[in-house]
């Protein structure tokens, strides 16, 4: 149970965006800059930034996030859509390129204490063809999630438990993006 | 050095902000709705709010995030500024308000693991006065924190080491609060 009165039925961060827009107006903002639209001379796609959102949610323990960003990016993957599980399940042998494989690495790095984003894993990053805007998504990306797994948890939001509920959430975060849900 | 090329001279999230502002806009909007407006039931100042900011940034060691905080904190607590470097030095003994002892207690767990931010805490905070309100606004400051601080230690910007600088900085952030900063 929520540890706030938050309104019923609605799960995870869209009962806090409901009950507080002030707030969940510039987080729904920022998601879609992050997951969608992107740095200008980024090469990441849509669904590579919402498989480091449910790669970062996942070293949280945030189900929520995990399940939803995941649906995410497989229903953006489509046909490669096992790439998503298999990357959350062994990151290291999964078949991404390497340049995403550096990423990732980053973002871990970013989730377990950010002072630890060496020189050298950038550097591996942009052998393998980064940009700066790559880089700088991928470090707030992974940044970010630290505070909505952090928000969604810290206050106890609801967590659907049936997959269906989360496939659902994912082709929805895929075709509409990120809008504050409707308060009435 | 910073990981990528950031406007030279500006220091922390300003040069981030500077260099993305698709990004910099929602991230500052957010930190204007939870460090000044705050939910409209919440009854923490924004000295207090900059304080559970300096905080979580010191749990973090995000050098700038807390030198900048606790500067804004303690202009904005004025005669009692003491209290800032009491609070940050050592929470437990600090003469401070049991609510805000309370309050930040949930914030450090946040910090450390928000799955830890248990009834019996909540229960505490609100035993000593703590809204709803004060409790959501707590959690999402302590959460995004843990982004803010994140985002500029995972991109290495630059940490001015001069205190003269975040006198500066605390003052501008306690009168004029967060915009985001002309790029021109």
């Amino acid at each position: 149970m929520p540890h706030i009165t938050l309104p019923e039925g609605l799960p995870g961060i869209r009962s806090l965006a409901v009950y507080r827009p002030e707030t969940g107006q510039p987080l729904y903002e920022l998601a879609q800059a992050l997951l969608r639209s992107g740095s200008p001379d980024s090469t990441l796609t849509s669904a590579e930034r919402e498989l480091i959102a449910a790669f970062v949610s996942k070293q949280n323990c945030t189900a929520f996030c995990m399940n939803s960003h995941a649906a995410a990016s497989r229903y953006l993957y489509g046909d490669q859509r096992d790439l998503v599980d298999d990357v959350l399940n062994n990151p290291d042998n999964a078949s991404i390129a390497p340049k995403l494989k550096a990423l990732l690495a980053i973002a871990h790095h970013v989730q377990a204490d950010a002072r630890t984003v060496s020189n050298a894993l950038v550097a591996a990053a942009r052998t393998e063809g980064a940009t700066d805007g790559d880089i700088h998504d991928t470090v707030l990306i992974a940044a970010s999630f630290c505070m909505y797994n952090r928000y969604v948890d810290g206050l106890a939001t609801l967590t659907p438990t049936d997959p269906a509920a989360y496939e659902a959430m994912g082709e929805r975060m895929g075709t509409l993006g990120y809008q504050v849900p409707k308060t009435t």
